[in-house]
C-alpha cells in the first residue's frame, strides 16, 4: 500500500503558552499530551493520537512524520532509502509519544522524516456511528486536519527523485525553468488522490516554508482569514487561489515565526494523471493565480 | 496500484438528441466521438478518451469501467474475480471505443465491469502547461469529470466482499440493521482517498441508481441546480448535504430517467481511515443530513 | 422616511424552555429580557432592544413591529390607516419592554401591526469602534438580525393595497392567475433595498407562515442546517434557492411549531425597479427554483 | 423619495476597443449604444439605458449619475445645493444619452455628481416574468450591476456634509484621526438599505479611486479573479474580505488604468443604525480585514 499521507508535523516554537494559544484557541485543535517542553495537538477529524508537535526551543522544522499501511512498507523503504543513500536508523514505539515503530530518514534536503504503520488511536470527534459532519462546538477555526507540508531544498531534482523512486509519490505539477523539463525549481508530489502530500521549491536545506491543514470549502478560508485577525495572527497571504493545486488558502504565522497555511480544495489527482508544468515566469501565476505575485516575504521567510 | 478510479459509465438513454442536449449542452461534456446509435462524452478534467457513454434503447445501466494501473493488474484481478465465481471474459482494444484490452466481469449484483488500463488520451480542455483552473468558457453546469456510481444489489455483502477481496477496495461507510454489522443495506467504498468510487444499496440486482459528476464547490451545486430547471432537467433531490460523504448534492434525471448527481465536498479517506457506521432508523439522515427524509421517488426509481 | 424594517416577532410558543433552548442555544439569538411567561431575545447585529418574543400559551403570531423613522411617520400611518379602514389604537412606551410610544394597526388580514420609532438601545455584539465583521464566538447558528415575515390573507389585493398606500411599501414580486395582474395569490413587498419586508400568500386570516433571519451566505445556509440536525430542530424545506427574491433558504419549526427560515442573498430592489410577476402554473419554481415543488406540509402548516 | 442610487458612472479610457473588451468581454455588460468617441454599457440586472459610460481620451472620471425619485426631488436637491454653496446647471433629456432631464453639480470635491430621475428603460435580461435567477449564459464575469463609486477628497468632512444635508445621505461608517469624531479620513455613506452608495477618502479633489460592481457572493468573488487572470486584467488586491462594509472584494484596473472592484455582501444598514468608526492606526483592518495592510499602489493610484 505504501505512503498513507502526513502523519504528523513536529516544529520548534519559542513559547509554549503562545503556541497553546495559537494551535488550541485559534487553530481548534486538542492539546492530546503535554510534556514539560512540548504539547501534542490533534484535529477534531483525525484519529490517531496527534498530528502536531510543538517543542519549546526556537523555530523550524524538526521533522515531518508520514503514515505507511503496513511493517513491509517499513522495510522496504528503509531498504530503498538506503539505496537511495540517505542515512536511516529505525525508532521504537513510544520513542515520539503514541507512536510505534518506524525508519527515520535523513532526506537529501537534510530534512527528517519519519516513517511508522502504527500509532495509538484516539478517535476523532463525532464517532463513527452516525456521525455529524462536524462536531456542533468547534473551537476557532476548527481545522479538521492536517494536509501536508512544503519544504526548501537546494537540490529540487534529487529530493523529487527520492520522493518518486524511494516513497512512490508522483508529481502531480512542476515549476521549471525549461519547458523540456530542466532546471527544476519545484515540485508538487502526492501519494493520495490529492494534488500534494509533499512540496518543496528550491532554497536552503532543511528548511520549512509552510505546513497546511485542509479546511472544507473557501467560505471556510475566509472565516479563517477574519479569525486570524481578531486573534492577532499575522497574515502572510490570502485569501487567495493557487494555480498550482487550484487549492485556495490563506498562509499565516504561529506566534514563533512558523508559515501555516489553511487550504481547501484542489483537484483529484490519480496514478494516471499527467504532471503539469509551471514555466519560471509563470510562478507568480502559478502559486497565486489571482494576485501573480509573489511578496519578498513569501518567498524569504523560511524557518 | 490496483483501481485507479471509475473511468466510464456506459448507459442506455431512449433519445440521442435528447441526450446530446443533456450531456452536451446543460452539462457541458463535449461529445468526442458518435456512432448511429451511440454517443460519447468526455468532461473538462478528464483525460482519456471519454467518461460516459448513451445508447440509444431503453434506459438503464449497460457497463461500468474501471481504470486500473497496470495490465498485472488486470491478470490479478481476473483472477481473483474467477475465485470469487464470477463470469469473466476478457475483452480487446476497440471493444470500447478509444479503450484498451482489459477483463469483463459479471458482478454478483449481476451489473457488468469493465477493468482496463489503457485508454486513448484526448487531454484535458485547460493544458498542461500554465494551466488555468478551469476552462475560460465553461459550457452549462460545466461538470469537471465523473466521480462514482450507486448501484443496487440484491445481497449487499457478497458484493462488499468481492469489492474488497477481489478489487481492494475498503468500506468508508455502511448503512447496517444491527450495530454488529449485520444486516448490510448499503456501502460506500473506496479505491481513491475520497469518500467513494462505487456505492451500492439493498435492491434489485443490476440496476443503477445514479452516476455522479464532482463540482468544485457548495456554490457550484448551487448553480447547476438552477441551470437544471432553466433547461427543464428534472430535479430529484436538492441541493442538500449529505451525512455519510458529508458530501454536497443535488440529483437529477437525464432525459431517459437515469438519475445522476453533482456532488462537491466529501471528506479525505485513508487506508487505515476507520469505517463509519449508520443504523438504518438513521438512514434518512445518512442519505440526506440536512431534510432527513428519504422520498418514495429516491428510494423506487431505478433503472 | 417611512417605515424603516420589521422590528420585532411577537410569537406564542408552548414551552418557554423548549423556546429558549431553540431561539437561544439553536439560534445564537441572546435572552435580554425574560418575564414568567415570556422572554425577548436579540440577535448579535441588531442594537434595539429585542427583535423576537416568546411568549408561553400555544402557538402563533400575536404580532409583528415595525420600526418608523419618526413620531411624524406615526401620526401620518395612523391616520392613513383609519382613513384605510382599519382599527388602530395608541400604545405607549413600555406597553411592549423596551419599544416606545406607538401604533397598533388591525390589518385587513386580522395580523397586528404596530408602529414604533423608539427602543431601547442595547447594541450589537461587535461594537461601533474598529468592529469585527462578526463575533469571535458565535453560538450556534449565530443569526445576525431578523429579516421578514410571510403570513396568510384571505384578501391579498386589499393587503397590498395596505402596504402600499398606508405604509409606502412596493411590491417586488406577485403571484398571480393572470397574467393582466388579476387573481393575487401572493406579494412580497418592500420598504428597504432588499426585496422583502413582508410577503403574504392567499389563506386564512391572521395566521403566519413563517418569519425569517438573515445569514450572510449559502455556506452559512448550509451550516445552520446541518446544525438543526444536530440540535434535532424540524426541517421543512431547503437548503434551495427561492425563484422569487433569489434568496437562499432553509425552513425549519421552532419546537411549538412556528415556521422560521434562514435567508441570504436576494437582489437589491430600488424604488423605480419593475415589479416580477410569476403565473400561477410556476409557483413552484417562483418558491423553490431548484425543486420546483410545494409540498403539503409547507402550504399547509400555518401558526 | 430622493436618491435612489447611483445609476451610471462615466469615465475616460486611453483605448476603446480595450474597453469593449474589458467592460463587454471581461465583465459581461452590453454595449447598448456606441459613438465615435464613447460606448455605453448596461450590465444583465439593470434596467435602465446604460449604467457605464467609457469615453475615449486619457483617463479617470468625467461624472458620475444618480438617479432621484421624482422630479420634484431634483428641484429640491438643485435648491439644497445652491445653499451649499455648490455651482448647479440643469441637463436636458438626451444630453446624456438614453438620460432625462436633470441637475448637475459641481460637488465641494471638484467631482461632477448628475442627478435624473428618468432613463430609457431597457429591461434586465431575464425579464419580469417567471424570472431566472440569472440569465441561462453569461458572458465573462457577467456583473449584475453597478453598486458604488469612491472618490477622493481634499476636505472630506464638507463632502460628508453636503452628501448628508443636501442629498440626505447617512455615514455608515467613517475612518477618523480621533476618537471624538475628528479630523474625517474617509466616510463610507448609504441613501439605501446597502452600506455604501457613495465613499470618499481624503486625497486630491476630483479623482477616482474606484467604482464597483456588486456580484453574488464569495464564490463569484473568486470566480471573477481568476477570469482576470486569464483575460489579463491586473488586479490590485484581493480577493479578499473589508472591515469597513464587511463586503467581500477584488479590485482591478479597466486597460486604462481606471480602478474598478466586484463586490458581495455587506451588511444591511437602515435609518437609525448607528455609524461605526474606524481609528486611522487600524485603517489597514478597515479596509482589508484578513491582510491588515495597505500597498502603496492602492492608496497611490488614482485617475
Amino acid at each position: 500500500m505504501g505512503v498513507m499521507r502526513l502523519g504528523y508535523v513536529h516544529t520548534r516554537v519559542t513559547d509554549l503558552d503562545d503556541a497553546r494559544r495559537h494551535y488550541g484557541d485559534t487553530l481548534g485543535m486538542k492539546a492530546v499530551h503535554t510534556e514539560a517542553d512540548r504539547v501534542y495537538f490533534k484535529a477534531w477529524d483525525e484519529f490517531d493520537h496527534h498530528s502536531v508537535v510543538v517543542e519549546e526551543g526556537g523555530v523550524g522544522l524538526v521533522k515531518m512524520g508520514y503514515k505507511v499501511a503496513t511493517s513491509d512498507d517499513l522495510d522496504l523503504f528503509e531498504r530503498r532509502a538506503q539505496q537511495f543513500g540517505c542515512l536511516t536508523e529505525r525508532m521504537s514505539r513510544g520513542d515520539n509519544v503514541g507512536i510505534g515503530d518506524g525508519v527515520r530518514i535523513v532526506l537529501p534536503s537534510e530534512h527528517v522524516l519519519e516513517l511508522y504503520n502504527e500509532a495509538e488511536y484516539l478517535g476523532s470527534e463525532v464517532g463513527l456511528v452516525n456521525p455529524a459532519p462536524f462536531p456542533r462546538h468547534l473551537v476557532g477555526v476548527g481545522v479538521p486536519r492536517i494536509d501536508h507540508c512544503l519544504v526548501t531544498a537546494e537540490d529540487p531534482d534529487t529530493l523529487e527523485r527520492f520522493f518518486s523512486e524511494v516513497l512512490d509519490f508522483r508529481a502531480a505539477e512542476r515549476v521549471v525553468e525549461d519547458l523540456d523539463g530542466g532546471g527544476l525549481l519545484g515540485s508538487w508530489m502526492s501519494c493520495t488522490t490529492t494534488p500534494h502530500d509533499i512540496a518543496f521549491i528550491k532554497g536552503p536545506n532543511g528548511k520549512l516554508h509552510h505546513f497546511a491543514y485542509e479546511l472544507s470549502d473557501w467560505y471556510a478560508i475566509k472565516n479563517a482569514g477574519a479569525i486570524f485577525t481578531m486573534d492577532d495572527v499575522p497574515v502572510d497571504v490570502g485569501p487567495t487561489q493557487h494555480g498550482i493545486t487550484r487549492g485556495e488558502t490563506v498562509y499565516f504565522f504561529d506566534p514563533a515565526g512558523n508559515r501555516n497555511e489553511v487550504f481547501s480544495g484542489g483537484y483529484a489527482v490519480f496514478p494516471d494523471t499527467p504532471t503539469k508544468t509551471w514555466t519560471v515566469d509563470q510562478l507568480g501565476t502559478g502559486i497565486f493565480y489571482i494576485g501573480r505575485e509573489l511578496s519578498e516575504r513569501f518567498t524569504s521567510v523560511l524557518t
